[in-house]
């Protein structure tokens, strides 16, 4: 931890310099472990500039995620008190389902800053490039039957676009069942992953991953005409840790009250931040393809269409392209 | 594989001794590959007379389940066709989870002589004696809504209870959702663990726990009241070979049956081998306590109740008790 206190003195000095020996005093550690310390901040993409006589002084601090940060926002009793915040991970869904496994309550929340493995549905690669987005899962335990599950995919989708939207300004709305898009290209993905036994939700893992600070040169080049980010869209860098405080304030509300009133008035709210409904639409299903007007969502969360025959058709899983 | 071989022959001449010499002879290996591979059966529990000058005589085999026996009695295209059968596991549950996660197929039978952590609903121990009872779970990838999972939960219990009357003849009937009965004792366990991925299943792992050829006697005191086994009803030794393979070509038949029609004559199956329908039962739910009588089920598999005041009520999840 030394080397966060150590930053903490950086911090308040940011543009002056601060001796190597003022440094070691207030720390009461050796000239050489500061300069070990100093060592260890650089790896992790801070920059110095050191000069006899002078010290050191901070010129560049990387967009790092601070538990701190987080906490600071949080108005909420549970979701994301229990916060697992790591530099890298393969993914973490995986990492917040060995939690769920071995018992962690609910409300667990896992922050990567860098997924080297990170998913999106059906397996699909998601590019989650370090400190330039939110990777997160958080452990839900809901006491609510296995066939109410996709309501919590429904729930998510209208917390997340709710805090984007306090958060940045930036205009996202819901593509079915919960991609959140501006403009018709993705600036969110969330996967929800449950374990049932029989006919009970043992939990859920939602998984949220948000573009927030990729710039366009950074997007790969085939993602340009499918995805963006909040700091394209808002034109100004975005505070990571404020907009995860407003997710989970979001969530945590929403899933309170869908305890308390069931679906009903969360899927008043997510008609109210859709762009599917009204459109057109062509759903690929297990069992084939599908054509028609989106009309609503029923009352279990499942997506009505209206088909050009007059059929109204209910899908319960597929993928839908806005035509 | 020359142990298996030599216990052919030794079951050829059952009661009769034959020469080491023949043995040797018949298999091609030495006299001292046949002495160990006649300790390798004795450490399995079979049981040989060695007499000098007349050679070896089986006087006992274990129950010992054989995958040729289970793969004989196979009418299937997949169930059961990739078979895992182990000697001794912790759970057959996690066996087959690993198993899907490495993505092997729909069908795969995971099979254990013996469980040490055998788990029933809500992660209480299952009693799992070695040879002794039916422990297996069989991976099932289904291209149906994460909604209707609970609706496997209820086909696997049709489809065992079916295979149990057929091949024991022993008076078995259903408990909502997935318990099996006979005479209010327990019978056989189920539990459906389903992974899913937002509105989609991804796979279930259907665990299958059947009390074959436990005895009384060897059943634990406080089970004697809520616990039997086929044996103790049948009063007779059950082939459990027979009955895997009979669970797999039911489990087949009928999802191939709700893949094509749905669960409409699922449903039919169900309430026609039921011991719910028609009792006053209590239900407890994480909402509290529910009594009334048990209608029928509706058409997502839920239990309808008719309360003391009229009003229907619809389980969708819950411990059931029979008054």
């Amino acid at each position: 931890m030394e080397h966060l206190r150590l930053l903490d003195i950086l911090r308040e000095h940011r543009g002056a310099y601060i001796s190597g020996e003022e440094i070691s005093r207030r720390l009461s550690i050796s000239r050489t472990a500061v300069w070990k310390q100093i060592n260890k901040l650089r790896e992790e993409g801070y920059e110095f500039e050191a000069v006899s006589r002078k010290g050191y002084r901070l010129v560049f601090a990387p967009d790092k995620l601070e538990e701190g940060d987080v906490l600071e926002g949080l108005q909420t009793k549970s979701f994301g008190r229990h916060l697992n915040l790591m530099e890298v991970t393969s993914s973490t869904q995986e990492a917040a389902r060995l939690l769920a496994e071995e018992g962690a309550p609910e409300g667990t929340l896992v922050i990567a800053e860098e997924q080297t493995g990170g998913r999106g549905r059906q397996g699909k690669r998601w590019y989650s490039p370090a400190r330039k987005g939110i990777w997160m899962s958080l452990l839900l335990r809901p006491q609510r039957p296995l066939s109410f599950a996709p309501q919590l995919t429904l729930l998510t989708a209208v917390a997340v676009c709710r805090a984007i939207r306090k958060v940045t300004g930036v205009d996202a709305g819901i593509k079915w069942p919960n991609d959140l898009l501006v403009q018709g290209k993705k600036i969110c993905g969330i996967l929800i992953e449950s374990v049932g036994e029989d006919e009970r939700i043992k939990y859920c893992i939602a998984g949220i991953g948000i573009d927030v600070n990729v710039e366009l040169e950074e997007l790969p080049t085939e993602l340009h005409t499918v995805a963006t980010s909040l700091k394209i869209e808002s034109g100004q860098t975005q505070s990571r840790a404020t907009l995860i405080s407003a997710v989970m304030n979001e969530l945590e509300q929403l899933y309170n009250l869908y305890e308390e009133e069931g679906f009903a008035p969360i899927r008043h709210l997510w008609e109210a931040l859709s762009v599917t409904l009204g459109k057109r639409v062509t759903v690929k299903t297990p069992r084939g393809e599908t054509e028609g007007t989106a009309e609503a969502l029923d009352e279990t969360g499942a997506l009505v269409l209206l088909d050009d025959t007059g059929n109204i058709i209910t899908i319960f899983s597929g993928d839908v392209q806005l035509a």
